[in-house]
């Protein structure tokens, strides 16, 4: 992994591990960056800029399990909006699901489940994802699709590393661009 | 599931589900406290509240995947400290992990994970956990021996829920004590 820009105005304290989960992959381990106290402030702070400044109306935030969680609830509080957590599928009973649907990962199929809202439609909607790492785009790809089958609408997506030659969508915020390499 | 003692001082936007995951288990599921900005913010205000009055000093937060991460990152964020994420087996890679521990939960054996911290031990340091419903207490039992035989201290524990009659261990705060009648 190389890091192309940084737009923190500090080094973050990433791990990698070559072939893990699986033979050719290189996992980027991001629990420092929870951590260290000053980066973890640093980057939901950095998310909260970046929403202010596009003037987002949002009305919630969205992150899905599990690393979505841990970056996009302190977003959502600081912003006085509501978290939608995007779980894994069994997780949830059946009458409190929304949507289900299925995406290609780096590695294998997943299944995720929206959950219903609490006396509202997806319907107008403005939703923000924040999650930890653009690979392929799939998992968030595939939320936005499902978002927008119901109506409502993905104003935005920040994450925190973005892997450049993985996908070619330019369409989300990105805190670090890294390469392969 | 009846609700004994509310400290929040507002309805908390529940929902229950009988017979899930699995047969004669009633699941609380806790998405709607995320959902509602104002809920999400009265929880998050009061575990601060409480951390704050008792004069606790912590040099982290821990959360167990995935439910533990939506609450203890924002109370982290708020108090300035740091952030660890207890992950299931097999998330982390091997070289990430300080320890590996199993327990009993209400349905079927866990195995999780404690990531090594940076550039530091776990020996003196103090830890607070947040998690969403103390049922059995194993999880959160299982962390505090295991914090314990590293070094450190588990100085509080909060939950959102505590379900009464499945434990006698009341050394833990609690915003809502239910039954399970």
């Amino acid at each position: 992994m190389r890091i192309i820009r940084n737009k923190l105005g500090m080094d973050l304290p990433i791990r990698t591990e070559k072939n893990f989960p699986a033979k050719g992959i290189e996992f980027i381990d991001l629990v420092p960056l929870t951590l260290d106290k000053n980066v973890f402030k640093a980057i939901i702070d950095n998310f909260i800029k970046k929403i202010k400044d596009k003037k987002y109306e949002i009305d919630y935030i969205l992150g899905p399990e599990a690393r979505g969680f841990l970056f996009g609830t302190a977003v959502a509080r600081e912003l006085g909006v509501g978290f939608i957590p995007v779980r894994k599928k069994g997780k949830l009973p059946p009458s409190t699901v929304e949507a289900e649907f299925t995406y290609n990962k780096e590695y294998g199929l997943d299944r995720l489940a929206l959950p219903k809202l609490m006396n509202e439609e997806y319907k107008g909607k403005k939703i923000y994802i924040i999650d930890d790492i653009y690979a392929t785009g799939n998992t968030i790809k595939a939320i936005k699709k499902q978002i927008k089958e119901l109506g409502g609408e993905v104003v935005g997506t920040g994450v925190i590393i973005n892997i450049v030659e993985l996908n070619q969508d330019r369409d989300m915020y990105s805190i670090l661009d890294v390469n392969e390499e």
